[in-house]
């Protein structure tokens, strides 16, 4: 019985995740369901897109990824369905998959259109209960994903365009913090393997990261690595650049929040 | 082995929802719990009713469904465990089941007093853990009412006067807004059925809705049938009337919170 | 199958549970995964241990708990399993098992440092999702705590010295609050068996609570005990003393937050 993992923006303040998994254990009582999170700020695709494709790989093979961040709810915007890299993903055909695919193509893609596996009737403001969480209940239990509708071609999905860090000059990484998490800790877009690949990698001690009116000097492994109360940067559990303050807020320290500049230099050549 | 739905007032910052579960599964290690809520605001057995009332259908028939949202814990207040439409309930009896048997009479009643079912000793400030939580293992390994307690009179149960949206006259319906949710929606008291039993429904482009300053016209079907920004009215995926605003947050936007009066006029005759 | 319990200051905002649970599957797919909290707050290794100490003996023996509270993350200190009183446990050691090992020893304590059953690489930020979730995976699918590491002496274990409340004089204890939960609530270290050995419990009507301003008379033995909105005091279902409104806000009326001092008095002699 394969696993079932939930990303909304939901909040658990309301019963609708609840709702959600009513509507899947109504098909198959045995399904087995995993919280990613359901605090994606309402309406946030981008978030959710980041949300999805960092955390997938740790799942076991098979799980059922579903992700309703769904501000078109009800439109006529798509529901498609897929296997990526021995996962499958389910949600609204608007962008919340754009960076699990950054990289490849869906081995098989599927538009979600067969209402005998919806619940009836469907209410046009809740796809969660009527549509996704039955249809992924029925995938749990065996449906193929070409029951439910037609192929699709992956070059027609909706991609998001996401702020992307870049190396500007040589010795000069502009990058943004893309998430502020509860630690306040400030999660950047610059990827480990961006260092490496302009050198950056070399001369760890070297470093400098600039955000707003925080300067760093160096890189550091683990958040110990300075004394508590001291900012440090290191590269986090997503193989990115985060902004630190040991056993402090960064976020509240440096004054940030998502969407502001990072900058990252060194000593290039 | 029965789907076990949980609905407090608990919160999650402490571990009160933990222990519940830890006392279920002491007695019944394969339950299988689910959570509808525990943000119902404390105390507030309205909310605690309609939430379970609206969400119930969506589980499993054979769902065992507990409500602890229990200002009177540990004073002389009954708890009462009953069969309806196919579903089990169990819960203090101070009416957090009212909506659930609004149009109905349950098929088994039993007032819960059968020791031998509590944990012991039983602290009077926390049943979930010490009664209820223990209760509903047993009732899900197939404890039968019967041998919870005696048979109790429907006609005896504490029942809430939750305040109901009326047609004040041909043409207008007074309402309540009986629930912000989490993305600023108004949820209120006018059902789908007031609507079509009184004519409305037959010109929802003609409706007008009222709430404090804010004036919609006309029905919409989904939140994208307006403009982002704007509001709009629809009616939900409870079957009832929500003011919203499409990619917003209506209740900021109207200065409104549950409790708030909501007037729906149309051309009546 | 035994339950794994989870412990963090994580919040539920970030999908780091999530991951935590992912990696757990990844290695046993049919591990049975309850949160009992993950809004210790950041860094409180005084509350996780209160928490869990609480906590622990509600669940079914052979459960294994996880506590993930770990400022230290990535840094030398070092990691333990152990058992006792029937249960597993795993974490940093770092003290957020001192009261668990308060009045006891563990029956077998092993240091965790055997790679084998960790995830590679092992982010130095993150140890939940790369260590101590594989671990507890392995745990909970029979792998016996002796192949996780060496033994190690409880002697030597980390423990932190937590406030605790004493009897100043005959007639007088000093307390503390040690938590406010999300009724508002006020929990203090002053335990019943306290009020038993020093003669207070022999005078319940007797008994003068003094928090801030907020003075009480009597011990009350649940929260309707008194009329809606005043103050009392009682034995609540941690066995220790607490300060309540009720169906109100203590924290709110009493001016009160974690540390307070808490006086408790009673004729003596």
């Amino acid at each position: 019985m394969p696993v079932i993992s939930l990303t909304t923006d939901f909040g658990l303040d309301d019963p609708y995740v609840g709702l959600v998994k009513g509507a899947i254990l109504s098909i198959n009582p045995r399904a087995h369901i995993v919280d990613l999170t359901h605090a994606v700020p309402p309406y946030d695709r981008d978030q959710a897109a980041r949300t999805i494709a960092w955390a997938y790989p740790y799942f076991p093979p098979g799980t059922i990824h579903v992700v309703v961040v769904d501000p078109g709810v009800g439109s006529e915007r798509g529901m498609i369905a897929f296997e990526y890299d021995g996962h499958l993903f389910l949600g609204p055909d608007n962008g919340v998959f754009t960076l699990v695919l950054a990289d490849g193509c869906p081995r098989e893609l599927v538009a979600v259109t067969n209402r005998n596996y919806f619940r009836s009737p469907v209410s046009r403001t809740f796809h969660g209960r009527d549509i996704f969480g039955p249809v992924v209940a029925h995938l749990s239990r065996g449906v193929p994903l070409s029951a439910l509708g037609p192929s699709a071609d992956p070059g027609d999905l909706v991609r998001l365009s996401l702020p992307q860090a870049r190396l500007l000059s040589p010795g000069h990484i502009a990058g943004h913090v893309s998430q502020v998490d509860s630690f306040g800790n400030l999660i950047t877009d610059i990827h480990r393997d961006m260092l490496k690949n302009c050198g950056a990698w070399d001369c760890p001690d070297e470093i400098r990261v600039r955000c707003g009116k925080k300067h760093i000097q160096g890189l550091a492994d683990h958040f110990n690595a300075r004394p508590p109360g001291e900012a440090l940067a290191l590269i986090g559990s997503r193989d990115t650049l985060e902004i630190c303050i040991n056993q402090g807020h960064a976020a509240r320290a440096c004054g940030a929040a998502a969407g502001q500049s990072v900058d990252l230099t060194w000593p290039a050549g």
